[in-house]
């Protein structure tokens, strides 16, 4: 009996999802739950027990040999608990433990949405091949995730690559997390679109202010909307070369919404890379955009399964 | 014939040493010479012979298997070559494959010193038994090293933890090294002095203006000099937060002239790093001076001739 499938879960604040996921990386059964956010602890449970029975009904249900979760962090890998800054619910909740018992004892391995990514970027994606990649996911938040020496290093707790909470403005104006100058509090989708406004940047008749609107209009000449992403690719680029200064990177993958402004952030953030990273054994270091796209999270928690073994 | 005696190599752009080290961390021979540091490659080269050659001398050289360099960055562990700041006459100098040849074709590893520094503290000093350290070493500049997973991660290039060059004000002022905002141009002696003295601090009867004088200052009540501290903690805090969110430490030890100073900067530093280090993985996180003292780089060239065996 082969049992080199994955059971993949990948756990955000909008929606559950899981798969079965061979050892090409290939999702072979898939389910989807909405997540039930504002509820209890049990109603959230509840949607992941959903997504896990339609996959333990398939019949490639038993060649499924253990189970991969990526999950919005903060995460706790040692403990198996979860607490999603958008799961108000879930607070040190153990969700390891009950997966593992959902699925009749499969060794569960647990890492936060960024390393997932992370995991998925290395295995089959733009960092694929490279021994020393941060992956970062930019979106409503800023995660990522670590992979160092050749291997995925999610560190003891599960969450090592987390670049959104790194101060690169040690005076900057305080962040939610507690402290200051966050790579976050500057780079994030919605802070992006928050300084554009501040600026003076003003949305079309369909009064879309989200980053996309900001990067459209960046696209189409308007210089504060592009002031808006130069600043944001300035942090990234802080955070990105403290990170490749500190393990020696090869790479830096960025995926996430906000990456999809294509070029409006890209140009500007490799600029930046090149002026923060200044060491001699910082030449080599690139940068490239996610390729995995919406399916990241679910292979990657996958490959996670499969690198943490 | 037992072979388990390391020859380390700790080189600095004042002094060149070595020592045969045992399988404890026991430095049975010892040799010293002055690095001239003015001169060209080959008289560079000459003092290091003659350091190899007192070793070589010595009835214990039969039983030395390898050999472990620790030198003033930057270095090229891949290419095998340094180029340290403070030695001008080496550029791209080949040390392995001249060391190799001194001493009969030994396989001989490479790092930086902040990484041997961190491999002396992780085997036998304050971060023994922590799987997940950022050693640092804050003198005439900041360098580090890193401990990831239980292992030494001295990355491809041989200079990872060179927290010195992180930015963390990314508007701040020019660093030498092309970047601005580094860690280094804030928290490192000549610029601790250098803001004490800016900020109105003037010296004693000796004039002595280092910045071992400015914590003395700083100890018997001085205000302005107990300043000075307090800013090159806030950018350690930041950094050592910064790298703690990044790779998931237990602990950073903190060695160097500076870290002489004791309380005067241990004690704003770990307030810092609590202001900084926000998220839940990080509640671990502690920060223990370095306790290796002047031996730490040779110890650990030797420990890092080992780990990376």
């Amino acid at each position: 009996m082969h049992t080199d499938l994955v059971a993949a879960l990948d756990i955000g604040g909008t929606k559950i999802a899981g798969a079965l996921v061979d050892g090409a990386g290939s999702l072979l059964v898939r389910a989807q739950r909405p997540t039930p956010a504002r509820e209890g602890a049990e109603a959230v449970m509840g949607a992941v027990d959903e997504v896990l029975g339609a996959l333990t009904a398939s019949p490639l249900w038993d060649g499924v040999g253990r189970v991969g979760i990526g999950s919005a962090g903060p995460v706790d890998a040692a403990a198996g608990t979860v607490s999603p800054v958008n799961v108000p619910g879930w607070r040190g909740f153990p969700l390891v433990e009950r997966v593992r018992k959902t699925t009749g004892g499969l060794p569960v391995a647990l890492v936060g949405d960024g390393v997932a990514m992370t995991a998925a970027e290395h295995w089959l994606g733009a960092a694929r091949g490279y021994d020393n990649a941060l992956c970062l996911v930019v979106s409503t938040g800023v995660g990522g995730g670590l992979v160092i020496g050749g291997a995925l290093r999610p560190g003891p707790s599960g969450n090592a690559g987390h670049i959104g909470h790194i101060s690169v403005d040690l005076d900057g104006g305080p962040c939610p997390c507690g402290s200051r100058g966050c790579v976050e509090g500057l780079a994030s989708g919605p802070n992006i679109a928050r300084r554009a406004l501040r600026a003076g940047w003003r949305p079309g008749p369909d009064g879309d202010t989200t980053a996309a609107a900001v990067a459209a209009a960046a696209r189409a000449g308007d210089p504060v909307a592009a002031a808006a992403y130069e600043r944001a690719a300035q942090a990234l680029a802080a955070g990105i070369a403290a990170t490749a200064t500190l393990v020696d990177l090869d790479i830096a993958v960025i995926g996430g919404g906000v990456a999809g402004a294509g070029d409006v952030l890209l140009a500007p953030l490799r600029r930046h890379v090149r002026d923060y990273a200044t060491l001699s054994y910082l030449r080599r270091l690139t940068v490239e955009p996610a390729v995995m796209g919406a399916d990241a999270g679910l292979v990657g928690a996958a490959a996670a399964a499969i690198a943490l073994r």
